[in-house]
């Protein structure tokens, strides 16, 4: 990998790249060019090339890009061949549609334990991952070396399973509670903010009705 | 609003200055400077200034933001004045937890119906807000003028549903369903693809543990 910065929202676009390339090598689509990908994850070619270009010389102009070679190359640098020792905290609605997500399972992350508060779900199964009481994630955490703990709680909990988290050494949390954590430089966060999503569609939807 | 092309990654930023904005306009806060919108968002100082400043002039040298103000004009930008009328496909464990999530009402977006293949639960109420069968979503959509719905079904009906939509004239779709939908140019999409958010926070992960 080139030493450079890679921004973001190029990480981003190749994990849809990686998505889409599964998707057409089951189909067995061997070839495919930049302009292809574009087509078949809503951007440009010039985009397609220039984040591929992050990591050195993939395709060979007038050729395009083996399907199979790519997605692999691509699955390496977003560290999606390994194996991430995932947990989730709050088994509500949304918990319980996170361990039923199959694109999770498919990318190397499984969700192995559940932790919640509610005494009526501890020592359960939800959709076949068990739920444990939140008092033992610290032990958990650490015993089995996990790297990935995902927040699904109200809102109001969100920072104090945040500090146990952090506490119990977890490198990174995905945090669905629309609060902002405050978590120590050294361990990664990402928040997912679904209204995001919903006022960046509103935002096209008055643009493209100005047009 | 200038006449340029505003990135949608600058859009969704907006998104996320917005939701903290509100927090701490919330909390008696009257001005804020560039580098604590920064701080608090996870973003750099520089970056805000850029990304406001596509919308022309907000703030002012060494007085920063009047914090009721900016948030006012981002909401405009954005389409947050106006209400959305939207509608959910899909009763599952995700459409359940999309019903609840408080971030959406808050923000314009109100999910008024839901539609379901499972007759079953189709007359009830999921969180409050009606079930309907789906092969009434023509109707209402052309009826009541909904803008945006969003996708919430298994992957291999999300076309179906999709197509569905567009022909009953919807503006916008936001898909939760892991496939590539083809949709017509006229109508807005927008893809949640969850395990990016993992992917990203992985690589992070991985960066962070090399340097």
């Amino acid at each position: 990998m080139k030493n450079v910065k890679i921004p973001e929202v190029a990480v981003s676009r190749l994990s849809v790249y990686s998505r889409f390339l599964t998707q057409i090598e089951k189909s067995g689509v061997v070839r495919i060019s930049s302009g292809e990908i574009a087509a078949g994850t809503g951007g440009t070619p010039a985009q397609v090339r220039k984040d591929l270009a992050y990591f050195g010389e993939f395709g060979t102009r007038g050729v395009g890009y083996n399907v199979a070679e790519l997605n692999k190359e691509i699955c390496n640098i977003l560290g999606i061949g390994k194996k991430w020792r995932v947990i989730l905290v709050g088994a509500g609605n949304l918990g319980s549609a996170l361990t039923q997500y199959a694109g999770f399972k498919s990318r190397g992350f499984d969700i192995e334990a559940v932790f919640d508060n509610d005494l009526n779900k501890v020592g359960l199964r939800l959709n076949d991952t068990p739920v444990m009481a939140i008092n033992r994630i610290y032990d958990y955490v650490v015993e089995n070396k996990i790297d990935i703990a995902i927040i699904a709680v109200p809102d109001k909990h969100a920072q104090d399973i945040a500090d146990l988290l952090v506490t119990s050494g977890i490198k990174g949390i995905l945090n669905f509670a629309p609060v902002t954590l405050n978590i120590p430089e050294d361990v990664q966060v990402r928040n997912v903010d679904l209204a995001v999503n919903l006022e960046i569609l509103s935002f096209n939807i008055v643009v493209n009705n100005k047009e």
